[in-house]
């Protein structure tokens, strides 16, 4: 399977490849990622939590003896509600230096505190990065405090994925003290990273830089914040922190000068994170008329339905099919991935990201595909792979339906399965919070997908092979990468931040190990539902 | 007058020696300082800002999956008044270690946040340190913060002093960011250098240190706490911060572990500092009946006198005559030293610290034999030596007159000047608050004398040369190390904090340069007082 040329760069193929010793495994990156970077752009009123004020102070002499911190202190008092309490002593080198200069002074303050102060400069300008911190991808926008404005934005593929591709991998990896510091370090200095790259496109010095707001799973807030998160991993399944933080940014190696916080967005458990947080809260779930349910799907499926009680949530271990991982050709949102498949004229037809030729399939794809399957016999109701007509073949491991015999790019009964489980999980998960609220599918209003695979499935498919409840394919509404979205907003708006709290304060977690009907209703959606 | 083993040692008299080009100069150690680390002990009930609590968390589970931090503050809030907010991000490790070892926990709370978490063991101790941090001298005093115990005292030289013996030199040496740094990490270093020397004599591992609470001049606390002293040494003498502080403790390079907070004490202005303030506040002067003079006298002569409107205080530049420097045959406070005069029999009679051979004449010594010079005759009120008996010699630079010719021990004429300028300063500095607060020196009920000088200081001899007001000899109370007292007490209560913030907010400081009747008073009290 593989050329001479490739064999002589040193690829193996790891499921042949036998270890004869400690060895350095490369992974070779397969296309550029197509990260999501847009979500819902909301009109913020830029608010921010921590924000720059300007300030002249009045001049000491021998009869106004008052010292530095008093005076600054005393002349915010009237400019900014609430009036700061002190200034932070990584602060106090920079106040009394910039006093010195002169009496025009600019002063960061966060929630109370003066954390930053520099001459009053014409050009300096306030600035704020949002970022969404995934286990797959990190998404960094760069943000102008006092317009609201985006000035850029950047989107990488989370350093730490070498430590394997969930966030479990990476909690096993944090179990030693080195892996720990590894991980720790490289999202640090990643971000701090990516902030630099997007001053430099606009032009702008470090010390503009006078925030984060970070919204991420409870796994990777807590590699970033340095907590251990072992006990995230076992059951029953406690994280170190859920609350919204506000860090020096220095303190957490994502800046190195002193006048730059950090805001770490509330959780509300081990499974359900901030970034789901940041985008009930984008999209005003918590305010929302009737009954909203909220899906982030990935490795981890996380399902909220918010209504007149509250909102309730939870987890399901939907494994990395819809990622396009343990699926023979699948593949990750990369450029030649089958995003789409539809019957056409009697056969199939698919369209892959890029409009290039195809490389594998990717979970929308997948979804579609299976849909497809269902809709012209080739997969029944059991999942069985049938051949009607001929499609399909027999393999190696089983029996392949293909989408595209010149590529090579085909479905096996293994990967129909892995999409079974995937998909009963989620579906159970959605069961079984209907089941708590009291609530009827039919009695939800709408439906948000969230993040990467969410904004490329096709609702209809997705109702068609019963990952969601069938009158819900015309009530869906693709947010992006609401994740993103909620971060940028929490950065620039205290309300916004207030709305993540709200968030937080009206979810109540359910904890689907424990429930027995949960289990009944995995085993029950493994079925895939019989055609209209 | 040097030996020829003190030449082959390399001894030189700098004021005969020239310098050919760069070199480096050590100054000999003259004996122990006796450095006075007792102050008033007043009964202090524990009660500190900073203390651990213990608490056995209820166990989580697949029903209760709270966080970590929400678990403990919830616990904390019913054993501890305010209730914490927040685990500070240092503790978040430590918290999540802990409870994976056992429920019980000793969480180390600061002012409404947790900075510290460890398992609870039997053997733990909640351990202070007051810190009194002079420009001279730091002394340092352990504590059990449970039972108020003192378990240990420390006192060393100030490291910094080889950057020169007063403030100013201090200040000078800090223009530049190399000796800024040199003289933040030395005091950083000798303090922790302390701490870790208190600890390991109490048989205490550092975790269990969980507060320094720090009283200094001005300039000490801006040295230690790397804010720049520059402003304090040019007019209109501005000091970055006075307030009280509360910081970290491993931030400000005290401690290693995170679960350890420094208070710093408040003072009222770029001379008059928490020293003073601790002082003031250790001997109740804020809530004193009637009117209170304190006088904490060095080379800068504190001076604050509190009555019913309030505290009056200011600082005179006494020079360092009363530390013994700058006087002929003066010494400090070291062994050897004569530190008391008197007339016997018609004779001169004198006592040295540790009652062996006199070595110099250090401040209390020279404040005496003014006084006894004065009575007999040598000294005339307008400080010039006179010959009645045939004491007095001319020497190479003017009269001398001898307190024992075998050990050559003698004032001269420009030491008796030197004086004459010191206690003017003190007098007119004492006129000046008296004035402002328009009360005569006999309406004062109490003088506090604090500090190694005054400690010493025979009030009858200060009275006798018009260091301080006739009426007040038999009114003077030795308060000893008040200031290091005043830490002590921060360290281990509550209240004691809050009485160091009252007496700062009660004070209004005099600044004496910019007023007329001080430089009246100043020249008027250059003469001695005539013989009762």
């Amino acid at each position: 399977m593989l050329s001479a040329a490739e064999l002589e760069a040193g690829i193996r193929l790891a499921c042949l490849a036998g270890m004869a010793g400690d060895a350095e495994i490369e992974l070779p990156e397969r296309g550029e990622a197509s990260i999501l970077s847009a979500g819902p752009e909301s009109l913020v009123e830029p608010d921010p939590l921590v924000r720059t004020v300007q300030h002249a102070l009045r001049a000491p002499s021998l009869e106004d003896q008052a010292d530095d911190e008093s005076r600054l202190l005393e002349a915010l008092a009237g400019s900014i509600d609430p009036a700061p309490r002190r200034v932070a002593l990584a602060a106090l080198p920079e106040l009394a230096q910039s006093l010195r200069e002169g009496p025009a002074l600019r002063a960061v303050v966060a929630d109370g505190e003066v954390i930053g102060v520099s001459s009053d400069r014409e050009a300096s300008r306030a600035l704020g990065i949002g970022v969404d911190l995934g286990t797959t991808t990190v998404v960094a926008y760069l943000l102008d405090l006092s317009s609201g404005d985006r000035l850029g934005s950047l989107s990488e593929l989370n350093v730490q994925r070498r430590f394997g591709a969930d966030v479990i991998s990476r909690i096993e990896a944090a179990a030693s003290a080195e892996g720990f510091a590894e991980l720790r370090q490289g999202i640090r200095s990643q971000i701090a990273g990516m902030a630099s790259a997007l001053l430099a496109g606009a032009g702008a010095p470090a010390e503009d830089l006078i925030a984060f707001a970070i919204a991420g799973n409870t796994t990777m807030l807590h590699l970033l914040a340095g907590a251990p998160p072992g006990a995230i991993a076992r059951s029953p399944f406690v994280p170190a922190f859920l609350s919204r933080r506000l860090e020096s940014a220095a303190a957490l190696g994502l800046a190195s000068h002193p006048g730059c916080a950090a805001i770490l967005l509330p959780g509300i458990s081990a499974y359900v994170g901030a970034d789901i947080v940041a985008g009930m809260a984008a999209i005003g779930l918590e305010d929302a008329e009737g009954n909203s349910l909220f899906l982030d799907l990935g490795t981890n499926g996380e399902i909220a339905l918010g209504g007149k009680g509250g909102i309730l949530c939870c987890a399901t271990a939907a494994g990395p099919a819809f990622e396009g991982a343990g699926i023979e050709k699948g593949s990750g949102g990369v450029a030649g991935a089958i995003d789409s498949v539809w019957l056409e004229g009697g056969g199939l037809r698919y369209g892959t990201l890029g409009d290039i030729e195809p490389t594998g399939i990717c979970g929308s794809g997948l979804v579609d595909a299976l849909a497809a399957f269902l809709d012209c016999g080739i997969v029944d109701v059991t999942g069985r792979m049938i051949d009607p007509d001929g499609i399909v073949e027999e393999g190696i491991g089983g029996r392949r339906a293909y989408l595209d015999r010149r590529s090579g790019i085909y479905l096996s009964q293994a990967d129909v399965r892995a999409a079974q489980l995937a998909k009963a999980a989620i579906a159970a998960g959605i069961d079984t919070l209907l089941e708590a609220a009291g609530c009827a599918s039919s009695d939800v209003d709408r439906l948000y997908l969230a993040g990467g695979f969410g904004s490329l499935l096709n609702a209809r498919s997705a109702a068609r092979i019963g990952l969601i409840p069938a009158e819900l394919a015309d009530r869906a509404i693709v947010v992006g990468n609401a994740s993103g979205s909620g971060a940028v907003a929490a950065c620039l708006s205290r309300r916004a931040l207030e709305d993540c709290d709200r968030v937080r304060a009206a979810s109540s977690y359910v904890e689907l190990s424990s429930r027995p009907d949960f289990n009944e209703a995995y085993v029950e959606r493994m079925m895939f539902p019989e055609g209209a």
